[in-house]
């Protein structure tokens, strides 16, 4: 009912008195008024004038399902959502729900994480109510060897969104940073479980410096209202890298990843620079040329030759 | 106490009385008596003779853990055995394990399972008593790209063992079939928990058609006794094939897998075949000429051109 009630608020532009919503609704005015105040404790805000009834002002500055859902307008991404308030990690719970057999599109986001997860066990600095935690769990028909592109294809999304909504460019460093200012706003982490030949599932994460303060993240981090100098609304961020991370991975999958990763190349920071990648194999230096067929870069030494790296981090 | 005195009588070529164990294991003669009592319902067999004492005779045809344990004299592969009377697939429990932490080596087996899996979610048919149904932990150091040849690797192991207990001559059909005389006798699945630029763990899964009479096997499939025209032991063959895999497996961590993909081709029964594959990007046809460097098959058609194929089923 409180849903019905917000719904009902949403679509009305003007004060809305509680005779009326109890008349639509069929419930008592006490139980409009009670809803109300339910709705006010959970940070909506009310203005109410005598004789015209109430007016919504503001929803609360969290990442609550339904207000993530209101608007998303997606087929699948969504549908389901998980939303906790502190959470050990988004990744490990999508993981689990994942195993479970949770649906293809399932998305669980935190308003913090207390182990937020980076790429190699790194953590992930996770503030309460500033950034967006987010794992989503997809299914897709893929080879084991083409999932590396379902990251550059997530860096896509969450490079895109941000230019959206504000007037800055981002960037996206190879593999799996988003960049504003050669500082990164954004990092992307994919876990998946397989078999050679099948992809059971892959949980992607999501997590975005949105109005986080400098103070709280790490030194070479930056966050959207540092460098844009507001806030913005997580909640439009994240509808817009959701309806985004729906459209291009249904694209992918009909037409294959080539508009995908030019528009990745576009978006990169890291082609056309000398840089030096360290992994497992230790250590190449050579002018970051293209990406390959799999997602991987490809390196070109001062002698000319060509060498790929699937993973890594760039220094 | 039970292996105590099993071991005392796998150390004796001859008789052995009941005082000598009661003196040596300091225990009662009754307890020896009880203890060699639950030994025999548990399947062991013993000569008892009056005035000389006891012999044992005879193991039972089980997978038991201390029993895979006598003589593997490995490092970390079977540290841990779980054997199971029947358990519904021995790659869910080790896959479960694995996600509990379970160490590297560790091994999970079963005398049955009631949803053997196969590749890309068919059944493997896991009659009781016969075959070799069994799961390994293993936390390799590789990135996701080189897992395949975990697959590979673990060809060589089984198709080695084979060929070393029997005069049989067994080959691999790429990616993950063992057959005699053209005919499948052994299998290998491999999953895997990772993100991108770091494998978790990777469960290898090997079910061998050991004792298993044709007629509880698919048509195309055979069973060594049925080649070998005899039973051999399930526990020598065991042991011998979780040995090759520590081997190997140490191996390519510390030297690559330049020496076992090539061991791999002398076992195959692929190269040099014209063969037809079926995968989720369609189909190809050619010549199998060679692995490339991450265990796909490299097939040359009939123009020359020059496919890969990382997975996939060969018609």
């Amino acid at each position: 009912m409180q849903l019905k009630i917000l719904h009902y608020f949403k679509n009305s532009s003007d004060y809305v008195s509680g005779e009326e919503i109890s008349r639509n609704l069929k419930i008592s005015r006490a139980a409009v008024w009670k809803n109300i105040e339910e709705l006010r404790k959970r940070g909506y805000i009310f203005d109410a004038v005598p004789h015209m009834g109430y007016k919504l002002k503001a929803i609360p500055d969290k990442l609550l399902a339904h207000e993530i859902q209101n608007g998303l307008m997606t087929r699948f991404v969504g549908k389901n959502i998980e939303c906790y308030d502190s959470i050990s990690s988004t990744m490990e719970k999508a993981f689990g729900l994942g195993l479970e057999g949770a649906e293809e599109g399932t998305v669980i986001c935190a308003e913090s994480q207390t182990k937020g997860k980076g790429r190699r066990g790194r953590s992930w600095s996770s503030p309460k109510g500033k950034g967006i935690y987010v794992s989503v769990i997809l299914r897709p028909s893929l080879a084991l060897r083409d999932v590396a592109k379902l990251t550059l294809l997530t860096g896509v999304c969450v490079c895109e969104a941000i230019n959206k909504m504000t007037s800055l460019k981002s960037t996206i460093k190879w593999p799996n940073d988003v960049l504003i200012n050669e500082r990164k706003v954004a990092g992307i982490l994919t876990e998946l479980r397989a078999e050679l030949d099948q992809v059971r599932f892959v949980v992607v994460g999501i997590g975005i410096n949105v109005n986080t303060p400098l103070s709280s993240l790490p030194p070479q981090a930056t966050s959207i209202k540092q460098e844009f100098n507001k806030s913005i609304s997580r909640l439009d961020l994240l509808r817009e890298v959701l309806k985004r991370l729906e459209e291009l991975y249904t694209e992918v999958q009909v037409k294959g990843f080539a508009r995908v990763l030019n528009r990745w190349k576009e978006l990169s920071s890291t082609l056309g620079k000398t840089i030096r990648i360290v992994d497992q194999n230790g250590e190449v230096e050579g002018i970051a040329v293209d990406l390959d067929d799999y997602g991987g870069i490809v390196l070109e030494d001062s002698e000319g030759k060509r060498v790929v790296r699937m993973s890594g981090d760039i220094h």
